[in-house]
């Protein structure tokens, strides 16, 4: 999409205009960015070049400096990006440096991987409850929380102070769910459930299809078939 | 990325070349594009125009145009596209009008979450076997599977001729199921543990990292409370 070397100098943008100029694309590579930062961090790395992070990420060199220069971060040419610095860049823009509460609704085998997940914890995310409709779920305890009925939703939601929703139930019970979280003041919805949810407007949704990197898989599969 | 209109009439393009001049961003998006496609089906719709499937799959329009151009799928003005034409183009082209046999090692709950998962056979994917290191879990019926051993490997992937296999196993243990896949054969790895992995070149390699859709949703509450 751009073109042409990173400039020496980072040019700081006025702060609001740069926020609400961030691209929804431009978003959805910051994690991939940040993932691949901190492997590097964790194997000693102090500075990488756009290429070479670029490449930990999946995405094109022009691209990744493109969505940096949002966070008004230009690298240093010759060096490139300071490792440690961008983490913190990126990390802030994704408000991961302050904590964001989670409810999960759907106490199943995906439920469960989730709330075990130790990718959450590193990321600022932290499960604040579990929550089911089954009365035989409802007292267990799972990853440390003990799991509460859907009917406590709204109480849960106060005194965690949650914003965010993740829908683990079976497709049917999605959308009900997804309005109870609404009403009970959630403000953002991810859904892994196979099946389309409508929000209103004022709500982020999200959705996982885990089919997704299969299908990709498949691709490749069939390419080498016919190669 | 392109702009203008589509063109009126379908112009052909030599298989060959278009097969491989497919990138591997437009490959990423055309699961978006089915998922989109089938909801459009079960709804009753015949022909959608490029900026509805565009918002379907939450991508822009140009981007779609482009890349269902790949495929030698232009659409007709005023018209779009038939919706189950392009089902069938969009599932060939990702080798899901064949069967994928899928091998997964690691019956934890994300393990059992996926043997589970309705949206896997809809789209020409099969779990054909679960495996994993624990004796208390093999003998297991799963998902209507008997855990084996991963000891069984590479019979299994024989008997079964999988193709792509399934990483659920945690982190410390991932690189070398991740081996013990590629000499039994596979030629295809997703890997859900939150670790990196290396994999000879001949291998395709897919890596799911569940916290990256929190995150973006994280990005979304951030900028709600600098509103």
């Amino acid at each position: 999409m751009d073109q042409g070397s990173p400039p020496t100098v980072a040019v700081p943008t006025h702060p609001v205009r740069r926020r609400t100029a961030i691209p929804e694309a431009t978003v959805a590579r910051l994690p991939l960015y940040l993932r691949a930062l901190h492997a590097l961090g964790e194997s000693g790395r102090r500075t990488v070049s756009s290429a070479a992070l670029a490449l930990g990420a999946g995405v094109n060199s022009a691209t990744l400096r493109k969505d940096l220069s949002y966070l008004g971060s230009y690298g240093t040419r010759g060096v490139g990006y300071d490792v440690d610095h961008l983490v913190v860049q990126v990390s802030r823009e994704l408000g991961l440096t302050q904590r964001w509460c989670v409810v999960l609704v759907g106490v199943g085998n995906l439920g469960r991987a989730l709330a075990g997940y130790d990718g959450f914890a590193s990321r600022g995310l932290s499960v604040a409850a579990l929550l089911d409709t089954d009365p035989r779920l409802v007292g267990e305890l799972v990853g440390g929380l003990v799991v509460r009925h859907v009917d406590e939703l709204d109480a849960v939601v106060s005194a965690t102070g949650a914003s965010i929703g993740v829908i683990t139930t079976p497709a049917g019970a999605a959308q009900q769910v997804c309005d109870r979280l609404v009403r009970a003041g959630v403000t953002s919805v991810l859904n892994f459930a196979p099946t389309v949810l409508n929000v209103p407007v004022s709500v982020d949704l999200r959705q996982v299809d885990l089919s997704v990197e299969l299908q990709i898989l498949s691709f490749h599969e069939h390419r080498k078939t016919r190669a």
